[in-house]
C-alpha cells in the first residue's frame, strides 16, 4: 500500500490537514454568541436598505431607458401576459433535456402565433425581444420561419409568388413550416462559394436541386431536423451549362400531412449543441430533387421557360438591409447584459464574506473594491450598449426613410444617402461584433462574481452563456465583421484624405491634424470634453495609422487585397477602437436629453465607462500622447472613485431595468434579496428527494458491497517437482 | 395583415433579399467547372502536407515535454489501457444526460479502483491526469474520495484513528464511500466563518453535529446526493459553551448496506450545474446528529473524555500544503489547452474559406493573418503554462524535501525554508488564478476559431468549457487568490526595502533601482536579454508602485487591512504581471536545457509569448519607459512576424502534444484531418434517423394541421332592437 495512490495523495492530505489547521489557527476560542448577529445577516433587510439609498427616481430612469412611459406600460403588459401563460412557465427551464426543449419550443410557437398574427408590429417586436430574454432558442426558431423563410419570400419572391406561398399557409404556419438552407458543411461565411446546384431542365421546366458532395451538405439548418415542411434553399443556378451564382429556391422537404420526407431529400438531426437545444437543427442533402421552375424566387434574377436568365443590376442597397440584423443583436446584447448584471449585483448586495473585525457581521461583497471593479464597469457598459444601439437603429430607420423618399433617378441624392448608409454599415458591423462579445464576457464575469453559486444551473448563467455565445459566430462571425468594419474605416480615411465628405460617425477623421496634437493638459480628466476628445484622438490615431500602413503597402506594389490582408491586425484594432469611441460619444449624447433628476447618475456611469475603457487600452492613449503616464495613473484612480461613487446606486440602477423575476429566472437574482431561501426552495423543487440513486442497484451496490477477490493459490497448479 | 408581424419583418426580409442579391452580384456567370479543384480541396492531403513541413523532430519535443522518453512510453501505455477499456468508451460522452453521466462516473470509479490500489504512485498520478482530460467530472469524483475524504483522514486523523477508518474500508472504497462537507450555502471562501456546530456532550461522550440555520446547510458536497456513506464534516467545536473554531469530524451519512439516511441527516440533490454533471453534488443538513467523540479527527486539536481541549501551536507549514493543489491546477490548464489548441489548429489547417483569385481553391484559414493571431499566441502560452507549472512543482517538491530533512528545532534553518516556501506560495496562487483563466479563454477562443462547427457538441468545446470553468472558482476563487498573491508581493517588497533576502522568483525586487532606468534602447527587441529585462522592469515597477501606495496609506493612518483593501486593484495588477513575468522567464530557462534540434522552435514560441504579452499590456511598458512608443509598434509588428514564422510548425507542434484521438474527442480535431467525413459520421452515429419527431403527434400535428378557428357571429346574440 505505501507505493500506491493511497499514499500518493500526500500533497492533498497535507492540503486538507492544512485547511483544518489553518482554520483552527485563526480561531482561538471564543464564547458562543447569538449567531444571528454574526454570519450572513438578513438578506431581505439588506436589500431593502440598498433600495432606500437611491439618489434618483428609479421609475424615471426606466421610462428613459424604455423611451417613454407608454413603452414601459406596454412592456409590462407583455411581461404579464407571458408570465401568466402556462405555456411560458419557465421554472423548470434549466432541467429540460434537448428533447423536452424542442417539444416545448414548438408548443410555445403554437401559442405565439396567436399574438403574431393579431397584434401591431411594434408590439410583436417587443414581445419577441422579451421572449428572447427568457428562451433564446424559441426566439431563433420563430425567427427562422418569420425572419428567414417568410422574410425571403417577402424580399425575393415576385408578388405573384409571394401570394402563392401565403395562400399555402406560409404567413400563419398553417400546413407549412419553413426553414432556411443556406450554410453548408464546408461553407459558412463565404456564401458565394456554396456548392449545392440548381440545374435547369428545359425539357420538364424544372430545376434539379442537388448536393454534389459531402462538404455541400446543408448544415445547421434550424427546424430541418423535425419541424420544417419547406425550405428556402441557396443553390448555384446552372442553366445550359452556365453557372449564374447563388440564388434561392423554395424546396418542399416533407409532406405536410404525414411529415414523410419527399423523395430525394435526406435529412438528419444535428443533435446536441453547446446551447439553444430547443432548435431542431438538421443537415439536408438533396439527390436530384426536382422542383417546378416557378419555385425559384424571381424578384431579382429570373429564368424563363426557355432558360433565358435575367440578372438585376448591381444594387448598393445591400448595405441598408444588413444593418437591421446587426443593430438588433447589439440591442439584444444590452438586454441580456441587464439580466446578468442584475443577478450579480443583487447577490453582491446581500452576500457577505469575511469580516474585518472579529465578532462583527461579515462584509457585503459589493463593499469590496475589487468586486466593485469587476461589476460596476459592466453595469456602465450595459447602458452604453443600449444607447449606441438605440442611436444606430434610429439612424438606420431615418436613412431607410430617406431612401424611400428619394427619387431613384436622382443619382446625386441617392449617392449621398448611400454614402451615409455605408458609414452606418461600418459602425453596425463593429457594434454587432464588440457588443455580442461584451455581453458574453458580462454573463461570464457576472457568473464568476457569484462564486460557486454561479455554477448552479438554477442561477441561470451557464445556460445563458451557452445559448448566447453563438451570437458571436452567426450572422457574420465577429472577427470577420470587425475586419470588414476596419476595411470600411480605412476606405473612409482614404476618402477623407482625398477631400471627401465626412459623415457624423467618423467625424474625428475630419480633424486628424488637430487631434494629433490634442492633450488632456491641465484640464480635469473626468469631464465630457476631455473624455470625448481623448477617444476621438485615439480613434483618429489608430484609424490613420492603419490607413497609412495600407497606403504604404500599395505604394510598394501590393494589391488592395494584399494590403488589406497585411493590415488585418490594424484593421481589427481600428474597428475595436472606433466602436468604443462611438459608444462613449453616444453615451454622452444621450444624457443630454435626460431629465435633470437622472442626469447625474447617468453622467457618473458614462464617466466610469469612458475611464475604464481608457484604462484597458492605456497603451494607445500614451502612444497618442493624449495622456501622460501620470495621468494614466490618475485614470486608474478615477475608475476606483467612480466605482465607489456608483456603488450605492447599484441596486436602484438594476431596478431601473425593470425586469421581473420571471424574466431574470435566477434563484439568487430575485428582487426580494432572499437569496438563500429562494435558492434552496428552487433546488428542492427541481430535485425531489428519492431514497436511493437510480443507479443504486446496478452500480453503487455491486461496487461498494463487492467481496474481496478470492486469492487464487496458483502455486497449486505447479507440477509437483519434489 | 399589413399591421402585423408578417409585415413587420421588413428588415429581416430585406436582409435576406440582400444576402441573395449580394451573392448574385458577386457571381457573374461562369462556365461550370470540375468542383474538385474549387471548394474545399482534400483535407487529408492538406493535413499530410502540413506535417511534411516540420522543421524539428516532433518526437524529440514530445520527450522534452513529457520529461523523458520513458515518461512518454508510460503515458502511451496508460492511454492505450484507457482507450481499449469499454468502461471508458467516450464516443457518446456529449450526449449523456446528467443521470447517465452520474451512473457512468461510478462505473468508471469502480474500474479505476483496480489500478489505484495496485500501481505505483507516479503511474496513478499520470493516469488520473489523463482521466481528467477525457472526463473532468470523473477526476473530481475520484478526488473527493481520495484527495479530500481519505486525504483528511491521512492528514488530520491520529494514527489510531487512521487505522480504524482504513479497516472500515476507506482505502479501497469498500463498504465506505467518502465525501467532504466543508462549504456551506452562505460560506465559501471564508472557512473560518462556517456555522455548523459540533457540541460536546460530556454526559454521553458524543459530539452533536447540527446545522443551526439554512445558510449553514452544507452545499456543493460532491458525492453527497447519491454515493457517499460517510463525510468529513467541518464544524465549530463547542465545548462547555466555548467556541474553539472549525475542526473536522467523521460523520456517517448513510447505512452502507441499504444507503438509507442516518437519523437526523437530511440530504438533497443539488441537481443541474453548468458542467461536471457526473458529480452527484448535494446539500446536507444535520439535525442534532450524534457521533462518538472519537470521530473528531485528533491529529492536531484534541478533546478528551472530560472536555479538555488541546490545540496545536501555530504552524507555518500550511503554506507548503496548499501549493500542491494549485500547481496541479496550473498543470491541468496546460494539458487542457493542449487539447483545444490542437483541435482549432488542425481544423484551421484544412478548413478553407474565401479565395483571393476567382476559380482558385479557397485559402486555408490558418493562412489568414488574423487567424494566426487568434491561435498561435495561445499555442505559445500553452507551452508557457506547462513550463511554469513544471518549474513550480519541482521547486515545491525540493522545498518539501528540504523541510523533511531540516531539524525542526533548528529555528534558523526552518525560517529560511519557510521563507522560500512563502514565495512559492505567492507564485503558485497567481499561477493557479491566471493559468485557469487562460485555459478557459483558450477553450473559448479555440471554439470561436472553428466558427459554427465550434458550437456542435461533438467537437468538444461546449462541454469542456462548462466542465472547466469551475476551476476558476474553487480551491480559492481566482480573484481572491490574485489578491492574496498581490498581498504577498507587497509584503515581499517591504521586506526587500528593509534589506531582507530576495528569493529567486522575485529576484527583480533586488534590482529595482537598476530596472527603473532600464530601457530597450538600441538593442534588438526579440532577444532573451531584452524581453527578460522588459518583463522584470515592468514587474518591478508595478509591484513597487503597489508597495509604495500601501506604505503611503499606512503612513496616513490606515490599518494594514485598510491599506490592503484600498490597494486591491493594484494588488491584482501586481499579481497578474508578476505571474506573466514568471511565465516568460521560466519559458526561457527551460529552453536552455533543450536539445539543439528543438531549441529554435521553442525560442520562436517563447518570443511570441513574451511579445504578445507585452502588446496586451503596452501601457505598462510605456509607463515604465522601457519601450518607446515606436518600439511598441515594433512589438506589434514582431508579433505578426513570429506568427507567420510559426505558422508552418503549427500542426507539428500540436502533434508533439501526443494526444490520441480518443483523448482529443472531437470530430473536427482528429489526427487524419478528414474533418467533414469524421464529423458527419459522428453526427449520424449519435443521431440515428427517425421518420418523425417524438413530439410529432402531440405538438407538431395539432399545430400545423389546425383548422381555421370558427368565426363566431356574436352579433346573433344581440337582442333584437328593431
Amino acid at each position: 500500500m505505501p507505493t500506491s495512490i493511497l499514499a500518493m495523495d500526500e500533497k492533498a492530505s497535507q492540503r486538507t490537514a492544512a485547511i483544518a489547521a489553518h482554520v483552527s489557527m485563526r480561531n482561538s476560542s471564543t464564547e458562543v454568541t447569538d449567531t444571528s448577529i454574526l454570519g450572513q445577516g438578513n438578506p431581505m433587510a439588506d436589500m431593502a436598505a440598498e433600495r432606500s439609498k437611491a439618489s434618483f427616481p428609479v421609475r424615471e430612469l426606466t421610462y428613459f431607458l424604455d423611451g417613454s412611459k407608454d413603452m414601459t406600460a406596454l412592456k409590462e403588459r407583455i411581461m404579464t401576459e407571458l408570465e401568466r401563460d402556462p405555456v411560458f412557465e419557465n421554472i423548470d427551464f434549466y432541467d429540460l433535456t434537448k428533447e423536452q426543449l424542442r417539444e416545448r419550443t414548438m408548443s410555445r410557437i403554437a401559442r405565439l402565433i396567436h399574438y403574431i398574427t393579431s397584434e401591431r408590429e411594434e408590439v410583436s417586436h417587443l414581445r419577441l425581444s422579451l421572449v428572447g430574454l427568457m428562451d433564446m432558442g424559441l426566439l431563433t426558431r420563430t425567427g427562422v420561419h418569420y425572419g428567414l423563410f417568410f422574410g425571403s419570400l417577402r424580399g425575393s419572391a415576385s408578388p405573384k409568388q409571394f401570394q402563392y406561398w401565403v395562400a399555402q399557409g406560409a404567413a400563419e404556419m398553417k400546413g407549412m413550416v419553413g426553414c432556411f438552407c443556406m450554410t453548408e458543411l464546408a461553407h459558412g461565411s463565404n456564401v458565394a462559394g456554396l456548392e449545392t446546384t440548381a440545374t435547369f431542365d428545359e425539357r420538364t421546366d424544372e430545376f434539379i436541386i442537388h448536393t454534389p458532395q459531402i462538404g455541400a451538405t446543408k448544415w445547421w439548418i434550424g427546424g430541418a431536423a423535425h419541424t420544417a415542411t419547406h425550405t428556402i434553399c441557396f443553390a448555384r443556378l446552372i442553366v445550359k451549362g452556365k453557372d449564374y451564382g447563388v440564388k434561392s429556391f423554395v424546396v418542399p422537404l416533407r409532406d405536410p400531412k404525414t411529415y414523410d420526407l419527399k423523395p430525394g431529400v435526406s435529412i438528419g438531426d444535428l443533435g446536441k449543441k453547446m446551447g439553444r437545444d430547443g432548435i431542431d437543427n438538421g443537415w439536408v442533402q438533396f439527390s436530384y430533387v426536382r422542383i417546378p421552375r416557378q419555385f425559384m424566387l424571381m424578384k431579382h434574377s429570373k429564368v424563363d421557360r426557355h432558360g433565358n436568365v435575367t440578372q438585376p443590376p448591381l444594387e448598393q442597397l445591400t448595405y441598408g438591409a444588413l444593418i437591421g440584423g446587426r443593430v438588433s443583436m447589439a440591442a439584444d446584447s444590452a438586454q441580456m447584459s441587464k439580466r446578468f448584471v442584475t443577478i450579480a449585483l443583487r447577490y453582491a448586495a446581500v452576500r457577505r464574506q469575511f469580516t474585518s473585525k472579529k465578532g462583527e457581521i461579515e462584509t457585503k461583497i459589493l463593499d469590496y473594491a475589487l468586486h466593485q471593479r469587476r461589476l460596476l464597469p459592466l453595469l456602465a457598459q450595459t447602458f452604453a450598449m443600449q444607447f449606441s444601439s438605440d442611436e444606430t437603429s434610429a439612424r438606420h430607420r431615418e436613412l431607410m426613410r430617406k431612401i424611400d423618399s428619394t427619387d431613384p433617378s436622382d443619382l446625386k441624392a441617392m449617392a449621398t444617402v448611400i454614402d451615409e448608409l455605408k458609414e452606418v454599415f461600418t459602425t453596425s458591423a463593429g457594434l454587432k461584433a464588440f457588443t455580442t462579445w461584451a455581453c458574453a464576457e458580462t454573463i461570464d464575469q457576472a457568473r464568476q462574481a457569484c462564486g460557486g453559486h454561479g455554477y448552479s444551473a438554477y442561477n441561470g448563467f451557464g445556460q445563458a452563456y451557452n445559448d448566447w455565445v453563438v451570437q458571436c459566430t452567426w450572422e457574420g462571425d465577429n472577427s470577420i465583421l470587425a475586419l470588414s468594419a476596419g476595411r470600411g474605416l480605412i476606405q473612409r480615411y482614404l476618402e477623407v484624405q482625398k477631400g471627401g465628405k465626412v459623415p457624423s460617425q467618423t467625424a474625428y477623421l475630419s480633424k486628424i491634424a488637430v487631434l494629433k496634437c490634442a492633450k488632456a493638459g491641465l484640464r480635469q480628466i473626468d469631464s465630457v470634453a476631455v473624455l470625448s476628445e481623448a477617444w476621438e484622438a485615439v480613434a483618429a490615431a489608430v484609424v490613420s495609422k492603419a490607413g497609412e500602413s495600407y497606403v504604404s503597402l500599395t505604394k510598394k506594389g501590393s494589391t488592395a487585397d494584399e494590403a488589406f490582408e497585411e493590415t488585418s491586425q490594424q484593421r481589427f484594432l481600428a474597428a475595436r477602437i472606433h466602436t468604443r469611441c462611438f459608444m462613449v460619444l453616444k453615451f454622452f449624447d444621450r444624457i443630454s436629453s435626460a431629465r435633470p433628476e437622472i442626469k447625474s447618475i447617468l453622467t457618473d456611469l458614462a464617466f466610469l465607462y469612458a475611464l475604464w475603457s481608457i484604462e484597458n487600452d492605456a497603451g494607445l492613449f500614451l502612444q497618442a500622447e493624449f495622456f501622460t503616464s501620470k495621468q494614466i495613473d490618475e485614470v486608474r484612480e478615477l475608475c476606483n472613485s467612480y466605482c465607489r461613487k456608483i456603488r450605492d446606486q447599484a441596486v436602484p440602477l438594476t431596478d431601473s431595468f425593470n425586469l421581473s423575476d420571471f424574466f431574470i429566472n435566477s434563484a439568487i437574482g430575485r428582487y426580494d434579496g432572499n437569496v438563500y431561501e429562494n435558492y434552496f426552495v428552487q433546488v428542492k423543487r427541481q430535485n425531489p428527494s428519492k431514497p436511493q440513486a437510480p443507479y443504486f442497484e446496478n452500480v453503487i451496490k455491486p461496487f461498494v458491497h463487492r467481496d474481496a477477490e478470492v486469492e487464487l493459490d496458483v502455486e497449486e497448479l505447479d507440477e509437483d517437482e519434489a
